[in-house]
């Protein structure tokens, strides 16, 4: 295919590069230019705006930090809508596999489709860096399936486990808020479950042998519960970014009509841990630092 | 090995026909007998008392309930103390499957040491019903390695996963309890977000294809989930079970000195959690029933 990808960061330029490996046609933009550069070389056209980076593609994608982001690159002076074909048939692809609100994407969704009748696809993933080096992503979609099949020749470019969670505009973030969700409370399984271990004076090697397998088994424990004991908190995964996640948790469960607005008191538990943690400055550690408000300073 | 079984529970009598696949002589006792009948089916020797099963054997095997069950069928009238063969060179080995408190353990092992010359080795199981019958379970010891590597081929029996926690009486408990810790905390990441998918009207069939391979992943996303978003509830492990396990684990906390027994804020959550669901009448259901009491009655 033919087609823009905006935002060169980490995740962004891996997923590009994948586009270029399958085959597609990539012109890339980046707010910083110098960035693109690597792109270049492997064959991307630079291009100096999203406009000009949109003209004439079947696809827009984009990977940004944020909603004011994703805003900014689409609808922005020299955003992507002013540059791509207006009311095209079929609609172009406008695909963001940035992490934003469901309430966000499907405002960005409309404005999308009554300024120039694009189609949105909200597709965040998960896999980190690493998974976007490899094609590896899983890759988590809402919006029209015609528009999801149309644009799964990009994600089997970019990605292993594809998924159409569903037809709503922000069912991708779903699926993605939900992920995240269980990340953050897994992790305070992890990380009670060492400290906990470390305060009775067992060696928490033989425990994770003995208990990493069964029925208290998770990515968490084997990944993150070692890094904590070995007191290792290079990122990875920022906690400022998983307080960004759960908090999209938070505003759709403080909508909810009661009583289900009070049942979530694990993710109430650890979006006040995360918070607190952050405050203590941790924000910039990988996620299990969520426990490290409560490590003696010598640690 | 010629060895005595207590406690002829859904676990004891697996564990103990187990032994006796594997060639070991095995006399088993139980305070309701006709539960011996399965055993003696299988070759076991049926004992009227704990120390008539006890009289003789290498080691005494048990699987009971809780500690007061653990201390009657060692010290209680007819217990296994009184028949077993006192201060034996090398000494009868006492090995205790139920999960108590690694303080119980301690207590227990202290006195037999004492009153028989015996030697304790706490060896808390996880698998349930299920591993116990394939003799898969993860078996988690604590005691003088001298014991631990004589009980060996009884576990090797039992088992697939056998761990030496430590030396000490009750790392084997301990071990148990962090492991019941986890088992807690991530059904809390699993109740919830498969509830907050279901309040935001996602196809969480599609969500689970989507993220339980991932960083998401977990035992319980992938076992208890799918239970949960069907109402399925049959036990398993009990959530009262459960209750009575994470309850080690705050006692523990509770007498950490400051700050360290104010830093389990996930564990503090679930317990009260659990409390909350048993007391609402949960505690017979399987432990995800620990967020039956956010459901609707309709449910």
């Amino acid at each position: 295919m033919n087609i823009a990808y905006l935002g060169m960061g980490i995740m962004g330029s891996a997923m590009a590069a994948n586009c270029l490996k399958h085959g597609h046609r990539v012109a890339v933009y980046n707010r910083t230019a110098s960035k693109c550069a690597p792109l270049a070389e492997q064959g991307a056209e630079v291009a100096p705006t999203p406009a000009a980076a949109a003209a004439g593609k079947e696809a827009v994608l984009m990977c940004v930090d944020d909603a004011p982001a994703v805003e900014q690159v689409l609808f922005g002076d020299d955003g992507a809508v002013h540059g791509l074909t207006q009311h095209a048939d079929p609609p172009v692809l406008v695909i963001d596999h940035s992490t934003i609100s469901a309430k966000s994407t499907d405002r960005i969704a409309r404005r999308l489709s009554e300024e120039a009748g694009a189609v949105m696809v909200d597709a965040p993933v998960s896999g980190g860096d690493v998974g976007a080096r490899a094609g590896a992503l899983s890759i988590m979609c809402g919006g029209p399936a015609e528009a999801f099949e149309r644009a799964r020749p990009l994600f089997e470019a970019m990605g292993k486990t594809i998924v159409h969670v569903g037809e709503r505009h922000g069912d991708g973030q779903r699926a993605k808020m939900i992920n995240q969700m269980v990340v953050a409370l897994n992790c305070v399984a992890t990380t009670e479950a060492m400290r906990f271990g470390e305060a009775m004076g067992v060696d928490m090697r033989k425990v994770m042998e003995a208990i990493s397998q069964g029925a208290a088994g998770s990515w968490s424990l084997s990944n993150l519960g070692p890094r904590l004991l070995a007191r290792d908190f290079a990122p990875g995964f920022r906690l400022r970014h998983l307080l960004k996640d759960v908090g999209f948790c938070e505003e759709v469960i403080q909508e909810l009509p009661p009583p289900q607005n009070e049942a979530f008191p694990g993710t109430e538990m650890v979006m006040n841990l995360i918070k607190r943690s952050v405050v203590a400055g941790n924000g910039e550690h990988n996620i299990h630092a969520m426990s490290k408000v409560f490590l003696d300073d010598s640690d």
